[in-house]
């Protein structure tokens, strides 16, 4: 076991989170509020918006304007998602201070999500991170499906590790590991990562674990023990499974916050503004809350009551 | 590491999961169809009823009724809480085939629920595991707050083994080491745990852990690799948090199912009927299914969407 001391959060419900909810287009002015209350968290690194095309992603449409909107903090990291140059071109004039790209382990998903082989893919980001590196700009890479593929089933960890060796490679500065469907389980996890920081330092890994199957906290805990530095979350859970009606996607970044906090790993992120800011945006979007602690801690109900077992008869 | 190849689930939901669900009594025939349910799953171990005052717990006031209306399945343990003489009697009446008695490692809890001690509790258990040898009945002790309380928050390990070795001292065959809030962390069950095994042997403690906080699997996970080998769980996470409206409490045996066969674990449990029962009582009692794997496997949406994200503009 060596725990980290510090662990960084990357918070994704602006982008992962409200792009994934059901329902009608956010307006504007809530994206903005919520990513200001993440910010007044503690969070450092706040992936705000996605350069996509509002054919294809409506809720996103407004990324622009977002990233116009929000009070910047200093020393915060507002970074997009761009999946391609014009991506990337947006999310620059909108002064992205860092931009992400998006890549599969699994050659079915990449096939029926965007029509080409894994190999093909990368070979799209190479401008994308070659422009970024002449304006300065970090890139993010992620890697979906790394734990399982809705079509295919199994990864094998070799495949993952390929694929996250190919975006370091190619300059991303951090590969984050995605459990797309939640489907991970402790050791498998363990051996997913294993596989990959053979090929990439374990500095630059981060864990982005959707809880599909309730399993991300305890994926995560093993991983932890593993060395993970970086973990993605997304506040009150936001962002359903795409694969499954009703079910969770993103784990919920107060859930994980209480976890490295009962490990005594730090992370400069206040459970209380981040419990306080799940409540305000379940609120805002007529959802239920989807962090187990924001329910603990946020129920009307106060007082406790008497478990009522032991009582004589 | 030292993963156990075998664990024991011990199935919570029809005297732990129904006793904490708000709203009306439940038909007997429900109770007695989730039990034959539960049993057809493979599970071996069944929490089937409370011999407690009807006064204090309506929910219970069948227990009896329950017990008769059972198919009994061969090889099934059907036990029930007896926290008193009154309550073994009535259980031993109606077949239980082994009860548990219920303390707590924290004075301000026995204190609130009972008005006595800790040592006075234990007292109160001596005729009932006493007659429970006379009949050859095994007797489980259940010591909850193990890792808080919600009166007196922190609860030292120490004070958790003081109760459970004065329970297993006492005779009871197995000591169920229960988070009632579901506030622990993994590394805080862990040394829980260990201190707690110095004075009873590891084979003789099952963990109990309620998801309250979102941490159950992480805790499990992490008391697995301690060596734990029986764990209580409710199907569908039926049963709330009795300190907190809307929030969980017992974790879903579907979830830690689904994370035992992930470390390659048996259970003798077939997790597609677990999944199938979960969906069956969640709809009779009109609630929704608190297990992640029955949501994420139970939902309507069966044809993968589209991730959208990573298609081209």
């Amino acid at each position: 076991m060596a725990f980290p001391d510090t662990v960084r959060l990357v918070e994704m419900s602006p982008r992962d989170g409200l792009q994934n909810e059901p329902g009608e287009v956010i307006a504007t002015a809530i994206k903005t509020g919520l990513i200001d209350r993440l910010a007044d968290c503690g969070l450092s690194h706040i992936e705000s918006a996605s350069f996509v095309s509002p054919k294809w992603v409506p809720q996103m449409a407004d990324a622009a304007e977002v990233l116009a909107g929000i009070n910047r903090k200093p020393g915060v990291c507002y970074s997009a998602l761009t999946p391609n140059l014009k991506g990337f071109e947006g999310a620059l004039a909108a002064g992205a201070n860092e931009v992400a790209v998006f890549g599969a382990a699994s050659e079915s998903f990449t096939k029926k999500n965007i029509n080409c082989t894994i190999a093909e893919s990368l070979e799209r980001f190479v401008p994308v991170v070659e422009k970024a590196r002449k304006h300065g700009i970090p890139v993010r890479g992620y890697v979906s499906t790394v734990l399982g593929c809705p079509y295919e089933g199994e990864i094998a960890p070799d495949k993952v590790a390929t694929v996250a060796k190919a975006l370091y490679d190619m300059g991303c500065h951090e590969i984050s590991l995605g459990d797309t469907i939640g489907v991970g389980t402790p050791l498998k996890a363990k051996r997913m990562l294993e596989a990959v920081a053979a090929h990439v330092p374990m500095a630059k890994l981060a864990a982005h674990f959707h809880d599909t199957y309730g399993q991300a906290l305890a994926n995560l805990y093993a991983v932890l023990e593993e060395g993970i530095s970086v973990i993605d979350a997304s506040v009150a859970g936001l962002g359903g499974c795409p694969y499954a009606n009703g079910a969770s996607g993103n784990v919920a970044s107060e859930d994980v916050l209480y976890l490295l906090n009962g490990l005594g790993i730090s992370t400069g992120v206040s459970l209380e503004k981040l419990v306080a800011t799940g409540h305000w945006i379940s609120q805002q979007l007529n959802r239920k809350n989807g962090s187990k602690v924001g329910l603990a801690t946020g129920g009307q109900c106060t007082t406790p009551k008497k478990l009522g077992v032991t009582h004589e008869q």
